[in-house]
């Protein structure tokens, strides 16, 4: 750290750069001095040694800046004031192999203020990670680049989740630093440390503002996840102006409360030692996730615009760029990154390369020593699942008594546990309804990470981010989580990540042949899945299949000819068996009845046309639909001569049946909706 | 305060309940002391005077234990261990007239822990409201009753706001301090405090856990509601057991960090007291709200149950009641309510018709001596819009230059401002890109609360739920609010409570035919509405009307004879030009086409068949939907035989029309569409 730190000094010449510039000085040497004049802003004119580092620390700033330049659109105004924070990490502190970004045992980091991702793309490019070339950068925001306005985790290697709906982020590094924390406890052993790295992010103040963000940090809090160290970026400045107008709580003593370390880097602008010293505090307190609030000024450098909101979402203009250039003496041709500044980042493709062999050869030692460990931790980082797995699935026959689907789900996940080892998750403070513990291990706690229980409390929204983070932690990790299916609306933005960046979370909420349920959730690697499950009990129904649902809609049964009934009765989950009832009744009164179980509009849709019209014949226009549920899009699958029988009002308090039967989802009103459409 | 207040006691009897009734001791009896035979839970046997307070308090609870056993089901343990506190509220300190549960300036109250709403449901029973008779206790949580499982406002007066998912209550218990906070900086007078009370509310540790109650309270805070009282029932007890597993914060820390006073009440169980000097405390601090913390027993009284998760969502069953009522020396049967205590009860009806007609009085020579705020205020208060209103809309035509509809939305707020006294809002951290801000007012902040501009910060969730508080403070409130529509995701748990809950709050997210679209939902007084607004500028279609908005669907054009095009082509919001212009392309090729605005389902539902079957005659089958979104739910619009262009994945980065392109979003496509289908 030596050779490249250095105070911050009073004692200056008066030389500013573009004086130097016209001098044809060379501005790129350690400890050449500058002081700029007198300015009623503290901000924009910073009293700086500009030596290698602070050029080094620049190049990102500048490479935001010109990229957002020429795709004229873009966030310059986070990179340009978290440039030296984002520069510490990944040139100083973090662990990673830039020529394989998928490296297990690497340190992850998350932007989750995901508007700043010039900064991010930035910093791989200097990293030496392939993904994000020179070119890449000036695709900024174009179709088809690696370098899109959000950061994807899926278009670009080295991007750990995809981030841009504030508070995500910092949820999804709190799921990152879960599996850190999980697996290390599980996998370590006292000769072999072989899980063993940081989760770091930086977030701003939309992220703070965001209740998920409490959410999360709250369970961070109580997990005592020592190895997560978030930086909030403090610049006080959001799209409406000054945080003055809406957010004047005190966050320090808001994560004080939530159970966090708290370090406060007053000059985050160029106050590199101290960003340095924040960082060593947060690593030596273990049982604490560590906020380091980091004082910056956004856009800083830009002497019009910085401090203000027209940095934050904008192009700075040819004009300011100019300007910023000459504030803080920036010579460069847009996109230039200076010899000496390559160079410096070179080492790291040789440090990132020894890094990840070390670890290779560490865990070949352990691979030999504890080979049950070794395979379980392989399948996990590497997301192969173990063979065979899926014999461990319950089968369910129409003579075993009937049952809530949630119980059957519980059963699943007891037969599942043992042999998936990358299987954790747990409810909304539900477990108990959702019926989700998994009996033979305990609860995953500040003292026992090493359990797969996860107890998230009433916070569902955090929950589908942490689950989120720890999807992509490791392509091995199947984590699910549970709620009440109608506060799936408390965590929808979430959910839509999930689908997103193709994490396979599994959502504990349906079905009317569970077994199978789980086993697509399983092998779905890259898509979530929502279980929405009963808690009423029902019948194990003939005709229901593992291979129908795998198919998204299957016959349950026919008796027609030639593959045209009279009418085609489609239930889905718990109303599957109210069809069945209703094509009994139907049957006696000599229609030729057809009864489909709809489990999943998505995977249907996935099958060949073929397959499509044998379910679903084009001639067969008499259909009926029945879920308790809204009716909206059902259309798509009985036709405009079909019925739809649902609930598209608000529910009510009573008993189920009475329920059931003032809503019309009865045998009764789809024996009526059937004899109406053939 | 006096005759209703004693000291708990450590001197005592050592009768216990059964044994006095066994000797046919008059139990009710001011300061007939007893003392439970010790116990190993501080819990149960509490120390207590059997006098006529303790009777009344332990009346609400009885009648809640007593409903939720004749239901068999519903949640016992929050109104056992709250009716101290709801008792004190309702009896000693609120300002209420039971026989008009809608006057204006009574105070409010909210139980953000919904579930146990038998606890409200007993205290306006006993109260003297003449929605909860005993005959509607009896009949808790059955087909329309008055008494659902979770408490409904437009079920029962006297509920002010609907709740059960955790955290919306005390989110709409801020917003009701919102709005009487402006209410009372902009009516008063030196001589005339004519807007005057308080807000209650009871939340529990669920609602702590949730993110969108930190977001409402750090508003709260920020905007100092002096007059929000909230109770957090601390007993340290969740669905899944001991909140020590998932929610170990400092609840009274994060709350001070975010700007409120902390009262901590140590006996909740019987710290009567304590729990009056708490509110007495909190109404001497006037600059910010107050939170009382009070520690108590879920299920309090109960010997074999409190304490514990199977009290908190259960029956108790009729032997636990036997033993509860032993143990609490309650010697009446279910649903009795003794004779002293309705007779104590009984003077609320007189002195909340004084309090009312004194106000009455008041707002009488505030009428006389302020005309023009007192007619603004009425408006307020009687929900009845002023004549003429809708004059103030703008009118756009053809020939007006086309811009987007955000900016149309915002001449829209600017013209209804000054006609629209209740109209009030703002937006989620994006007031300049919503062009939410109504320019003839400032910010509504901590010391400029008689302004109309609300700054949410980005905080969704918790804004629209502040919203859905402000709308059901008084029925003449407009409240807007304002994010990117697919934000929406972050907030629908509390849209859908705005429709569940009859709230017309105007979400500020499209249309095209803006004015229309204001004026439908101001008038909509009992249902939220979504404006889905335009980034990009857009036309001034011809054809556009506003009646036809009003109808949800309408004829923009149309060259055929005889209800027969041979296409019609639906456009929605901006994709309607598009489909204006695929239909000019088409008509010159010598189709008759007729292009349909379709700006909402839900409104052309509610049309009547012939204007549905005029518009989308049954016999033109060919149709071709358009929207830039998901085709989800289009089927049903189109039919069978039509096309749908839409997008059914995520979104990407490029500039806007090079995405159209890619997406197919395209004039070209929807000729190709239309082609196919005539």
């Amino acid at each position: 750290m030596a050779a490249s730190s250095f105070a911050l000094s009073q004692a200056a010449t008066t030389l500013s750069p573009s004086a130097a510039l016209a001098m044809n000085l060379p501005l790129i040497q350690p400890n050449y001095l500058l002081l700029y004049p007198p300015s009623p802003s503290p901000f924009l004119r910073p009293q700086i040694h500009l030596n290698s580092l602070l050029t080094r620390c620049h190049s990102p700033a500048f490479l935001a800046i010109d990229a957002v330049e020429k795709a004229n659109s873009g966030h310059p105004g986070l990179p340009m004031g978290c440039a030296p924070m984002g520069h510490i990490l990944y040139d100083e502190v973090m662990r990673y192999n830039p020529k394989n970004p998928y490296w297990f045992n690497r340190d992850r980091f998350v932007l989750s203020a995901g508007h700043g991702c010039m900064l991010h793309y930035a910093l791989l490019h200097l990293a030496g990670y392939d993904s994000v070339k020179e070119e890449d950068l000036k695709q900024f925001r174009q179709w088809g680049s690696k370098t899109p306005g959000h950061p994807e985790n899926f278009e670009t290697p080295g991007i750990e989740v995809t981030t841009g709906p504030l508070g995500q982020g910092i949820a999804n590094a709190v799921g990152l630093a879960v599996a850190e924390k999980h697996l290390a406890a599980r996998f370590n052993k006292p000769d072999a440390k072989i899980v063993d790295h940081y989760t770091y992010c930086i977030l701003g103040d939309g992220c703070q503002m965001e209740g998920i963000a409490n959410e999360a940090c709250s369970l961070a809090g109580h997990w005592g996840l020592g190895k997560l160290i978030a930086f909030y970026d403090d610049n006080h400045i959001s799209i409406d102006g000054d945080t003055e107008i809406a957010f004047t709580e005190s966050v320090d003593r808001r994560f004080e409360a939530l159970g966090w370390h708290i370090v406060w880097v007053k000059n985050g602008n160029n106050g590199y030692d101290d960003i340095r010293a924040a960082i060593k505090e947060a690593k030596a307190v273990t049982d604490k996730p560590t906020l380091i609030k980091v004082t910056t000024t956004i856009g800083f450098g830009s002497p019009n615009k910085a401090n203000s909101y027209s940095v934050h979402g904008a192009a700075l203009g040819a004009k300011e760029v100019d300007a910023t250039r000459q504030n803080l003496g920036w010579p460069y041709e847009p996109f230039h990154v200076p010899e000496d500044v390559k160079k410096h980042w070179s080492r790291h493709t040789a440090e990132g390369a020894a890094l990840e062999s070390e670890w290779n050869v560490k865990f070949g030692e352990y691979e030999k020593k504890y080979a049950e460990d070794a395979a379980e931790l392989k399948s996990i980082a590497d997301g192969v699942l173990p063979n065979g797995w899926e014999k461990a699935l319950p089968k369910y026959t129409p003579d075993i008594p009937g049952d809530a689907t949630r119980n059957l789900s519980q059963s699943c996940l007891n037969a599942l546990a043992p042999v998936l080892p990358g299987l954790l998750g747990g409810s909304a403070d539900l477990a108990s309804s959702n019926m989700t513990l998994m009996k033979m291990f305990g609860d995953f706690q500040k003292n026992a990470p090493e359990e797969r229980n996860v107890r998230f409390g009433v916070r569902e929204h955090g929950m589908a981010a942490i689950c989120n983070g720890i999807a992509l932690h490791s392509p091995g990790f199947i984590p699910y989580c549970a709620t009440f299916f109608v506060f799936t609306d408390y965590m929808r933005g979430a959910m839509r990540l999930s689908a997103l960046s193709e994490t396979r979370v599994i959502y504990v909420m349906t079905h009317d042949s569970i077994g199978l349920a789980y086993k697509v959730a399983v092998e779905n690697r890259k898509r979530p899945s929502v279980l929405a499950l009963s808690r009423q009990k029902l019948p194990n129904l003939p005709g229901t299949s593992i291979e129908g649902v795998a198919k998204g809609g299957y016959i349950v049964s026919d008796d027609s000819s030639g593959n045209t009934p009279d009418v085609i009765l489609i239930g889905t989950g718990s109303e599957l068996e109210i069809a069945v009832k209703a094509a009994d009744e139907l049957r006696k009164d000599g229609k030729s009845v057809r009864v489909v179980s709809f489990v999943s509009w998505e995977l249907f849709d996935e099958q060949s046309n073929e397959y499509k019209e044998s379910v679903l014949p084009g001639s067969v226009t008499g259909r009926v639909s029945i879920e308790a549920g809204s009716t909206f899009g059902w259309e798509r699958i009985v036709g405009s001569k079909g019925k739809v029988i649902g609930i598209d009002k608000f529910g009510a308090s009573a008993p189920a049946g009475k329920i059931y039967k003032e809503y019309g989802i009865t045998v009764e009103a789809v024996i009526a909706a059937a004899k109406e459409v053939c």
